[in-house]
């Protein structure tokens, strides 16, 4: 688990969130019971708290390896587990690894439909990395290749901003809101 | 599980398979111990039996429900777990089932990519009933539409004479090969 | 041309848009010199102010048939001659028309993709609308569904709050801009 | 025009469909009316036949550009123009060249769902080739990449092994057919 370079991203990207101010809580779906993800169990806490926190974010970075073309099945399997509308109102940063660059287009053909199908208010343009540019460092997680460090960098920025300009707006039109609480998937 | 109307539409053709003579076996991904389908434990027995009926397979029909606009993730988990050329040589399928008529090209543009992503031989033109077109009938299994049920018919017999053709092909050109063993995947 | 369902979809948004405050263009690609379109003639006065007015606009909303499970060709040969960033910086609202509910999710799955390749800031939720739903009314135009009409509002609404917050963000960071020049692209 | 990587790449299909006994046609769109493709004028003799073209064969190669990560425009706007089953019965094999590996994908998410909803019978596995893979020779035509090369004569003995077996199940079942005409479209 510790050794995906999707999850590895989502921590990457995690740290430029809180060190633009953000506050954030990482979800790793993985690490959910099996058995509540795939029978649907909503009495199962562990789950229901992942649930909880999704609808409590004001912004999710979904992060997922390709496989076969697409989305891993675990995140799929999470995504079903959400209501209808579950990202309503709320914005969505998609990051991907993947093993080679002719994947790149699954994030945009395959991840942001499944998004935009529960309603995100705003997914931002996705980020697709391969293996080679995600290295691992020892003990010590990931060497990200120069381009997909600053292609992040400019996603965590946009994102932060987006997020900013929505609190102004609902501090304008109704009452202030706290914090932004971001929260990241895998 | 039994309540599934996509499951009952994959029984529904596995029967009809049969009575065109192609033996056949089921195969439930929601049976499978989840544990193993998640964390990917290939020595698992059950996985390791479902996958080797797969691999064994001359052709695969595939039934998912529409959930989120696309494919189910507990189907793409198992997929996931199939080799880069998991349907190399097969005939695949696809059926699936969802809440209303606006998620039918999910199919086409969610669900192909990955079968062609698998090295699929042959997609068959994919079949989509809706909630409403498969009525489940107290407890003897359900009611179909008679425009699905006759779409599933033609589906079921192109894909009869495929396997022939097929199997015709191979006698040609090389030695005979066994009764085709047709498995369905939920 | 002038019966075309999309075409006065586009029109009624843009009616509503000007209801708004803000100005708009139309752009029919239908209008554009057929040879010039094909044949990529750049310098042809019609396409080159087509493409300055997609240039130059805050937002796009883009509206087109469905046909054969996808956007209009006429649409994305047009597409096809914007550079690689076209949309960059703009948001864009899709709207499209098709015989049946079916092929709802042709906008989310072939027409998104291409809006996130040319860089869009933001495709904001698509609106699908059955040819049943936007009936022709004699020579006045057409007769919305009233659950069409209904989303129709809310993505202009949506369109034109964020066209709003984006000018305040640009206002405090950067200098004046002057009014928004909404223009559409059938 | 000549100057295209995909029409040369379909050119080579072309001839090695020769080589293997089929006769073929070749289709440029581009060289169609671009008046009479773009509104649709169904009188224009040029136009009628290359749609008579594609009803009489029993095979289509089509090849693309991929722009703004689908294929091209103007391929779009001459299958917009197809009856719906414009394709039933049919093989087709789809080609496509693209600046980088990066959209390799566009074929399978983009181009198969089309041709699946144009009822073709079966759609083959698709050959994309980037543009360093298909490099300008003089006057003589392309230089392909050995894997490409390889890929293609791949694609182009299983068109014609499907041709020849489809035939025969035609033999036995009903009457003879006359020699495969096998037409390529760009």
């Amino acid at each position: 688990m510790a050794r995906s370079r999707s999850t590895q991203l989502l921590r990457h990207a995690g740290e430029k969130l809180a060190h633009l101010g953000h506050r954030y809580r990482k979800l790793n779906v993985r690490d959910l019971p099996a058995q509540a993800l795939l029978h649907v169990q909503f009495d199962d806490p562990a789950l229901r708290d992942a649930l909880a926190q999704v609808a409590e974010a004001e912004a999710v970075v979904v992060a997922t390896p390709v496989f076969k073309a697409a989305y891993s099945g675990v995140l799929k399997s999470f995504l079903d587990l959400l209501p209808q509308d579950g990202l309503a109102g709320k914005l969505v940063l998609p990051l991907a690894t993947g093993g080679s660059q002719s994947h790149m287009l699954a994030l945009d053909y395959a991840l942001r439909p499944v998004l935009s199908a529960l309603s995100a208010k705003h997914v931002l343009p996705s980020i697709y990395a391969t293996d080679a540019q995600v290295q691992w460092d020892g003990d010590n997680g990931i060497l990200l290749d120069l381009a997909i460090a600053a292609r992040i960098d400019e996603g965590v920025e946009r994102l932060s901003a987006s997020l900013i300009a929505l609190r102004e707006v609902s501090d304008a039109l109704f009452e202030p809101v706290p914090f932004s609480q971001v929260r990241c998937s895998v």
